[in-house]
């Protein structure tokens, strides 16, 4: 090898708060506060307290590679936390609030969780497990909701006294800056340690045009919560282009986040599902009631988001939905389903591609593969196992803290030639384009054949009575598993299982059919809005054999 | 330092080569030959003969490291060797044709070229030093204008044989990929050795919205040359997105760009101001003609731009111009002007700030720094050196081949603290906009003060009589040195020394003004489209001492 003759500049996201603190402080950063009040700064504000934040953190004994965990919604005082604690060299862990407090015990433990910087409208949850997490030697209460109380130690009071200037360290690229957990559907929850070289280049992605284009004239309003998988990395992507930004706090529900994007005039949001279907929903209740004219394109993701989901958006409201796919694993964002130039599609064929997961975004490669471990053929048929890899694709687990069990976890997700194995099932078309078809957990395997149930469920969501589907395996005798649909409907209106199965019954071959349509109040549901299929299985999987 | 678990995945022009195979093979490259006609292939042939090609160059005896030279114009096989090389190991060094054989001769013998890849109708210049340099031990010819000439290899029977595919060996993302000479205005050129780290980073950089945005949708015209700094890295961003190309050939006539744009309907076009002011003089001359409706953007760089020139295009034509700053140790984009969001100009000021080189493009940092060396303020007022510092910033200069001269040359251009002195004279002001008033070897001394050439060429450039204008020290008994300036008219018109130093009073002090004017018919340039201010003042440097 000859080398090349370049710096050796690392990647870190200290380039991108300095790039902010340089070049945008007038771009602002509004965040809802949980009594509905909207506190705003500009750049300007942030980075000196940014600063002050990293000294006080420092003189409170922070070292490089120490976790600071946060437990808190997303506004501005996190955001300060989101570059102050990676760029003094230690890691930010960013808990999970919709988890329970034995969750967050272990995940804390393991992690070795030394500094907590907690909302005060979250302190009953997180006194729930503090005393299991010996770890923790200092905990800091953002006053959100009020003043911090008396014992506690207040972030303002914390940082007040610092200087508003700080001569940021000279960082590796490989050194950890964030943390989470995977939301753990099986197994115990496992950590993820992102380098400042992992986020630094999904930043920089997610600033090309072909994936979510975030420049300077956005205004970002991150809906998912800045503990998701670092936010999507659209916080990170916003400091590094002085994109505006819109913080929800802890009132996503749909009135408040539309009232948001009309009144900010937010060009670019991002959430899961469920939120969607929730705004979506009020929307068709209240056409033309918010102008909403100022978006550019709303992201999907964490979730598949039915094929009606994003039409009713087009069709109905001028608003283009993007599908995107990722994991904790891949920082997140690893597809993007966006239409290529040069495919002649109808409108329908486009919306389905829409619908797809997309193909991979620059420096994430794509396979899928075979029980066996051969690597499939991208002809849109063939089921197979989606893995992945990248500079912003995990390469293992942290293997816990001193204390904690020693051994990395979930060796078996990586494969001996470099691939991290995603658990889901895909299909991938010859343009490129991943169809999630299941979770490998979730698929049914009924007499040796696979039925995937989100293909069944996508379908059955486009039945004008169902509001939301679900499809697991259920126990059978003869065929082994035969699939079950648990259906909610929509307010006021319902259908007959012979109607059910004749909506499905075109679109696939008739051993797919559900045997059997189980109407719920609601289908319970992950912190991270997944079904909890364990559960649907635990509770209803032997529904069939009691026939 | 803890470690972050992200893989180690490495970045590389292999990545989006392969990237641009899976995903856009339906986009075209269009080439223009000698003899005007069109060749059009898709990316679905592209990639074939790339991996043909390497698979020559293997069978050759080319290994990782070693240098193979291009000597050609802009176009297809062009953009075969621009990524065949690199993706095996080994580095495309482009030669610049424009250059003296001379020249050719020293830059081919210290970068050590081992096998040449010679456009036909460039023999001539070819074996004009050809001789000189004992390190090539292969040529083969690009019939480009014609059959290849008895006792060479044909460039199509060299690949003609090669299976159409490859598997592309993994490299480490510090490997060297290409290699450009810099014009060496003063001094022996200098070797840069671009490494694939470098070169993806920039690629990355060039899609990201705020700096030029390319996207699959674009058809990219690169008028620059693939020998000038890598084409300005615009054709490795057009393979990653899988954007059109459109490559013009040898002729660069006004009328041959404006029909190639008007014809592919480019979108992104880029090219030095020589090109752009030849461009503007024709639509100026024949209004409407052409229909330029499809353009988003025309870039210029490589020298600056003046702002008559990008008021011209806007207001005449409707065509935005985007004005950059770069070098070839820059890989080369590192500024871009772009107006910031919530900046309140009047339009007259917007275009005076276009006009600037702008500010750092993401992963650059900027300053400029006194004689001494001190980091100046960014007040928009002090003149200093510019600095810049990135993983697309030059380290050092190749030291040369074995048996040529073994010291590293340029180390002066290299600060102890790691940043690279580009040589040019800038202000920057409070909002990060960089203005470069001069080289620091044009500066012109008078008295003790520092007077800046450009400033001056710009006003002058904006008197109605002038076509082009170059300021340069000419020597004085009393002042050290004093301001001379030589003009070309434009067709038809002239003006007075009189009326020329009215025009520039109102701009400048008084002692800024030039003591006399030349009238020249063509200002002489570098290959690279620059003023060769050093032949203007060994030729009329005593100007003034007669008067």
């Amino acid at each position: 090898m000859l080398p090349g003759l370049m710096m050796d500049y690392p990647l870190t996201l200290t380039h991108f708060l300095e790039r902010s603190r340089q070049f945008f402080p007038r771009r602002e950063v509004v965040s809802r506060l949980p009594d509905g009040s909207l506190h705003r700064y500009s750049y300007r504000d942030y980075h000196p307290r940014t600063a002050q934040l990293a000294r006080a953190l420092t003189r409170l004994g922070v070292k490089p590679g120490d976790r600071v965990a946060s437990l808190g919604w997303n506004h501005y005082r996190h955001l300060e936390m989101y570059f102050a604690v990676p760029c003094i060299g230690a890691v930010l862990h960013t808990l999970n609030l919709r988890l329970h407090p034995s969750e967050l015990s272990y995940i804390a433990k393991h992690a070795g969780d030394k500094v907590a910087i907690v909302d005060r409208s979250l302190l009953p949850l997180f006194e729930a497990f503090r005393k299991e997490v010996p770890s923790i030697e200092h905990v800091i209460v953002v006053p959100d909701d009020g003043p911090s109380p008396p014992g506690y130690t207040d972030y303002e009071a914390f940082i007040a006294s610092e200087e508003t200037t700080f001569a940021w360290p000279s960082l590796d690229e490989r050194a950890g800056a964030l943390m989470c957990y995977t939301s753990g559907t099986t197994g115990a929850p496992k950590g993820v340690l992102y380098s400042h070289r992992s986020t630094a280049l999904h930043t920089m992605m997610l600033c090309m045009v072909d994936t979510k284009g975030l420049s300077e004239t956005d205004t970002v309003l991150p809906v998912v919560p800045m503990f998701h998988a670092n936010g999507w990395g659209m916080v990170h992507a916003a400091v590094a282009v002085g994109a505006k930004l819109v913080f929800p706090g802890p009132d996503l529900s749909p009135g408040a986040i539309v009232e948001l994007i009309a009144r900010e005039r937010v060009t670019f949001a991002a959430a899961v599902p469920t939120i969607w279907l929730g705004v979506l929903a009020l929307l068709d209740e209240h056409p033309k009631k918010w102008d909403l004219s100022s978006l550019r394109m709303i992201a999907v993701g964490g979730a598949a988001a039915p094929a009606a989901m994003i039409r009713g958006y087009a069709e109905r409201h001028g608003i283009h939905v993007r599908h995107t796919w990722g994991m904790s694993e891949t920082n997140p964002l690893a597809t993007v389903s966006r239409i290529k130039v040069g495919l002649e599609l109808t409108s329908e064929q486009e919306l389905e591609l829409r619908a797809k997961q997309g193909f991979a975004v620059p420096f994430v490669d794509q396979r899928h593969v075979d029980d066996t471990g051969k690597v499939l053929p991208w002809d849109g048929k063939q089921m197979g196992e989606l893995e992945v890899r990248g500079p912003f694709v995990v390469s293992s687990y942290f293997s816990g803290a001193p204390g904690t069990k020693g051994e990395p976890e979930g060796a078996d997700k990586f494969t001996q030639d470099g691939w991290f194995k995603t658990g889901d099932v895909v299909t991938i078309d010859e343009e490129g384009y991943i169809q999630i078809t299941d979770r490998s957990k979730d698929v049914i395997k009924s007499g040796g054949e696979w039925i995937s149930t989100q293909a069944l469920e996508n379908a059955l969501m486009s039945h004008p009575a169902v509001l939301e589907a679900a499809v697991f395996a259920a126990q059978h005798e003869k065929w082994g598993e035969r699939p079950l649909a648990a259906v909610v409907w929509k307010p006021g209106k319902s259908a007959t299982n012979a109607e059910l199965s004749a909506h499905l019954a075109p679109l696939f071959a008739k051993w797919w059919l559900p045997d059997d349509y189980l109407v719920l109040d609601q289908i319970p549901r992950t912190s991270t809005g997944k079904f909890k299929k364990l559960e649907l299985r635990a509770k209803f999987g032997a529904h069939l054999l009691s026939k």
